[in-house]
């Protein structure tokens, strides 16, 4: 992991009872920098046992609720998590939570298209949105841009890259997954412009195919070795990542 | 208006009752290779005064009622528009209608993005969908790529162009509809990919900053000037254009 967790004191996840998001908690609980607070959001903590167990061992990690889609949720979240950071703010904001909803040309819907799109770009806007005051509390408190002052993650997907659909990336064809990442990506390039006067950077990564439910067992990655990858990404970004699309690598991907 | 237009018999263009779908009509009318078959559709026909009143006078104009939001308006429509089509099939769909939801970071909401999604992105796939037959009856009669055998023309925006989105570029901050023209880029390409096999075109244009209800009066261009380029590439297309994104000048635009 790179030095910005040095100084990155307040980080949240989100969708981080299982796949990559609670990887990401392990990993940054069992790191030598791990921020004092981690806010481990989940939709249900009645399904989120393993997390509110490592939370038992670990007090840096502080679990919250958080349905990505309901703006009720995201909204009682924000406050919840105001009142757990307070005058700190907030470092680093992870936007995970996804779902991949398979379906081809011939089987598409346009339920499965809205649904997909919500959960996948417009929730990390609306999350973004709602926090926003912790990442400016933060951004006001440092300088240059990283996680050691503000940034937005957005967790995409090299399957949201539209030059790289073609040929053998174009294998898996998820219409309202791809759609859904393409505008997640969008929307983080959005973000980034409009924040970059504050300080706060916006970027979108990709964390590889990964081991995990969405991504199934035959997946190239265990979910650490993508999220050593990833978290050692996050800690390196500065200026030059800002409104960028990186893999878990560091390499930069085509939009 | 290119040389594909020769042997383009059967088009569609949908949200031409006004802007730049009743100009694509207008202009292609006054052409001498206008296809024998226009359908032109409108999701009310009681608001269509124009283009009723230019179908009377041509022919070749079939007013078709298609609301593009509607799956049963869409099937609806893509049966009346096979019994006018019958063995002919279609040669060029081109997915016009759209809805540009203005909105900024501090402004935007979840129900905004959805409902520009649902127009500008959702729908052309699900009217791609349900006119596939037709436009597959119409590939099974040529050789080579264009609109003299089947293409599917999506009217995307660079302000869906997410590497464009910067600098000057990054002036007009729409964030639902630039989210959702990413998207319809994405579909664009997805549907590039599965139909070719079949010998089905597909690819996204960006119609230029035009003087419309949409574009205002300080657009840079008039519909003429805007259609005859739009035309006039959508005339030329070749399997060079195939899951591209091409500007009304014929240029191309990075994703
Ligand atoms: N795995 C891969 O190969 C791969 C590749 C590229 C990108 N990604 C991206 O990486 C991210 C994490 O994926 P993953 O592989 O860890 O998937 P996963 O194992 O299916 O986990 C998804 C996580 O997102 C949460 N989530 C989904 N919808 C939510 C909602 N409405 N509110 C709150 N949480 C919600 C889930 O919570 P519940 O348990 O409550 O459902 C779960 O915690 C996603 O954005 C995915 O698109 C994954
Ligand atoms: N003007 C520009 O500068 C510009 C620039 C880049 C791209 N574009 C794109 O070019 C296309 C045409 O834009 P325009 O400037 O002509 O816009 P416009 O003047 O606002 O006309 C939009 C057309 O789309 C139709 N439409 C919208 N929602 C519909 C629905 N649910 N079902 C059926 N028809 C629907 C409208 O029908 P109603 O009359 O019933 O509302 C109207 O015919 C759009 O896709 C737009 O995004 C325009």
């Amino acid at each position: 992991m790179s030095s910005g967790f040095q100084k990155c004191h307040t980080l949240m996840i989100t969708g981080a009872n299982r796949g990559l998001g609670l990887q990401m908690v392990k990993t940054l609980v069992n790191s030598s920098h791990c921020p004092t607070k981690v806010i481990a959001t989940t939709r249900d903590k009645s399904r989120a046992k393993e997390l509110l167990d490592l939370a038992k061992k670990h007090p840096s990690i502080n679990v919250v609720t958080l349905d990505a889609i309901n703006q009720d949720s995201i909204e009682q979240a924000s406050k919840e998590v105001e009142s757990l950071l307070g005058d700190e703010g907030l470092n680093c904001l992870i936007n995970n939570a996804g779902i991949n909803v398979v379906s081809t040309l011939e089987t598409v819907e346009a339920e499965q298209m809205m649904e997909n799109y919500e959960t996948n770009a417009v929730s990390p806007l609306m999350i973004t949105k709602a926090f926003l005051p912790l990442l400016r509390k933060a951004a006001k408190q440092g300088t240059g841009m990283g996680i050691h002052r503000a940034a937005v993650v957005n967790v995409s997907s090299l399957l949201g890259s539209i030059e790289l659909n073609r040929g053998p990336g174009a294998e898996f064809k998820t219409y309202p997954y791809r759609a859904s990442k393409a505008a997640l990506n969008m929307l983080t390039r959005c973000v980034a412009v409009d924040l970059t006067p504050e300080g706060i950077l916006c970027m979108a990564v990709h964390p590889g195919w990964v081991q995990t439910d969405m991504g199934g067992p035959d997946a190239l990655l265990s979910k650490e070795e993508s999220i050593n990858g990833v978290l050692s990404v996050i800690g390196g970004l500065s200026e030059k990542d800002n409104g960028g699309f990186l893999d878990y690598t560091g390499k930069t991907l085509p939009w």
